[in-house]
């Protein structure tokens, strides 16, 4: 039989979070931010609490929240959906992503995944039985290639699974990787589900792209996101599955035996968050790209080679230097330095890279300069 | 391959709950109480939305309501608990389910079911490609006996999967029952994963058994219960499992890729309503059995059987007298004359009981009162 979770290591997310307690170390490792996110989004949170039942809503979301998810994307990605049957309600963007795998894929069916990839992929996709086939994206640029889509594409191709943005390389996709990708999904009939958690938190002017709006994909496409990553609150796990009705048919049935529902006051919180002006999100954005220009301008000054990042919260830097691999850098920094990251290695199959690490810059100016102090005695 | 959730149809509690809001009838089907839980539970959670982070709290849960699961265990129980190492926090009971049977069941393991059963544990047995074994309880007292466990247990039985007390025949399972079902268990060292998410949901001075507290189960028992249920909050969707550490490290395997954690303002207000007086969980059940007395008596006086009732939201009676099975009985209510039911053949995987139809009492008089006289007419 094929591996279960019982065969699993601890996410790497949880186990550098542990260290960082353990060690008093400032935590640039898991991704989220400081802070609590918008006061209005948590009071609303709070009023909801007397304004909604607080009993099992429908399972496919709050009507409020459909409404709202399918209008936010209409103004933000020019989406054209249907709240009723094209949206639902997951308790994060975890469980959709798992039930999208459980819904679609058996055993046998082959399934691919691009490297580096969010550690949670290649566990589904083992679980539900499906055969992962890798396309490794290479750096500094990590762009999708012609021929390693026709290396792994076949017949026996029934899902994609694509991180646009994508973390931990920061690379957003654009209209010619996606145009690509799109091309292999439809000459093989393949479902694309594409994890765009990140969609709101790209920098410089870039225009996140849905690969559902590619000729072509929107039948095809399962569209996942999250507003945990959209208003800087990663505990709520209210997360949007996006889909056309007869992929949505499906997926339902794999959220209704998952978690069946999400809290409604939470999602009558989000409801209210997604309607907010175009200038929330620019704030964020622009206030998040501070961040990353004030992390990577402290690590270049100490010594480190910082990569592009183009969206998420994160930034990787160049450890080769070191004379280490990059889990032996992230476990002595936050044991004699105080300060957490993340491995790149933890996000491949076969720890395909082996000399970057990952640092989250969604934090305080204090906390990075603290970070960047502390890691100073490195060089 | 095995069936996946492609192929499922939808779960007959939100089916029933759409016809109900449909035809305007009073939704005794789905089981969630009227009204809106403690105002306490409520406001401690508004309160949390500030006082704790809204970032992922640790992936076992927050060390707050871990501490008080385990306390509360202990008081109500006499269960000893380690709360860092054998307790963790999901997003509802249905999430614990998935997650111990994603983590511990292989391809080609058998696991023993009890029919009636809840209608996600077969679709989710299966989607592991696990081999579903019945053991079909009879009406009207749904007693667990030797020959059947005999008859389904052996070396290739890997798990068992019982809810105590059973919805929907508002079983309570005694001792007696249980060291049999433990017996079993220890014979072929077998997992034993019980949904005692009814525990505190029983009537008549009955007190719940955990099936972790038999002789040489508390190695090999996955208890599972929720917020939901023990707060009239069904919406919230805090889950608990409590398992020894070997199970319990297994266990956070699934857990970690399905939803990864579960928001911490509802974990804290929950933390808080575990430590209740005793006088809360006394109340709700005096208050609950006043209920169900009341439905039984009128659904008696218009001509229905009723069925004993000693745990859980739930009644059921019988339609045989009125020449129709239960599916045609429940679709005939809800159009006709405004009352949602759920049939009880949509607990069993070929339908064995045709001739029960369950309701949930938990509401008002009011609720209960217009919904039998809606139903006069039937006789
Ligand atoms: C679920 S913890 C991981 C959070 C995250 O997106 C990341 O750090 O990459
Ligand atoms: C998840 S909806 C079902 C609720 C319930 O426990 C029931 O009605 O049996």
């Amino acid at each position: 039989g094929h591996p279960v979770f019982a065969d699993l290591p601890e996410t790497v997310f949880e186990s550098m979070s542990r260290l960082a307690r353990q060690h008093g170390a400032i935590n640039l490792g898991q991704g989220f931010p400081d802070g609590q996110g918008p006061d209005d989004v948590r009071a609303a949170a709070a009023r909801a609490l007397e304004s909604v039942s607080n009993q099992y809503p429908p399972m496919m979301g709050l009507p409020s929240l459909r409404g709202a998810i399918a209008a936010h994307y209409r103004h933000h990605q020019g989406l054209d959906l249907d709240p009723e049957r094209e949206v639902m309600v997951t308790s994060g963007a975890t469980e959709a992503l798992a039930g999208a795998l459980m819904a679609l894929v058996r055993p046998g069916d082959e399934v691919v995944l691009f490297e580096p990839m969010y550690d949670a992929y290649l566990p589904l996709v083992r679980r539900t039985g499906g055969v992962p086939r890798f396309v490794t994206l290479k750096p500094p640029h990590f762009r999708i290639e012609e021929a390693a889509l026709a290396a792994v594409f076949s017949e026996r191709t029934r899902l994609v699974l694509l991180n646009n943005p994508l973390n931990p390389s920061a690379t957003v996709f654009g209209p010619d990787d996606l145009a690509l990708l799109a091309e292999f999904c439809r000459r093989f009939d393949a479902v694309a589900v594409c994890d765009e958690v990140w969609e709101h938190v790209i920098f410089d002017g870039r225009r996140h792209l849905p690969l559902m709006a590619l000729p072509g994909m929107r039948e095809r496409t399962v569209k996942i996101s999250s507003a945990g990553k959209i208003f800087s609150l990663t505990g709520w796990k209210v997360g949007f599955v996006m889909a056309s009705e007869p992929l949505m048919r499906v997926l339902s049935r794999a959220h209704q035996f998952l978690t069946f529902t999400t809290p409604p006051n939470l999602q009558e919180a989000v409801a209210y968050g997604l309607a907010k002006q175009d200038g929330y999100f620019e704030g964020m954005r622009s206030e998040l790209a501070r961040s990353r220009d004030r992390l990577a301008a402290g690590l270049s000054r100490i010594g480190f080679t910082v990569l592009p990042s183009a969206g998420t919260y994160f930034l990787t830097v160049d450890v080769a230097a070191l004379a280490e691999d990059d889990v032996a850098f992230c476990e002595r920094i936050v044991t004699a330095h105080g300060v957490a990251a993340i491995p790149v290695s933890a996000f491949y199959a076969e720890g395909g890279v082996r000399h970057l690490a990952r640092f989250c810059f969604a934090k305080t100016d204090a906390t990075l300069d603290a970070a960047v102090e502390r890691l100073g005695g490195l060089f």
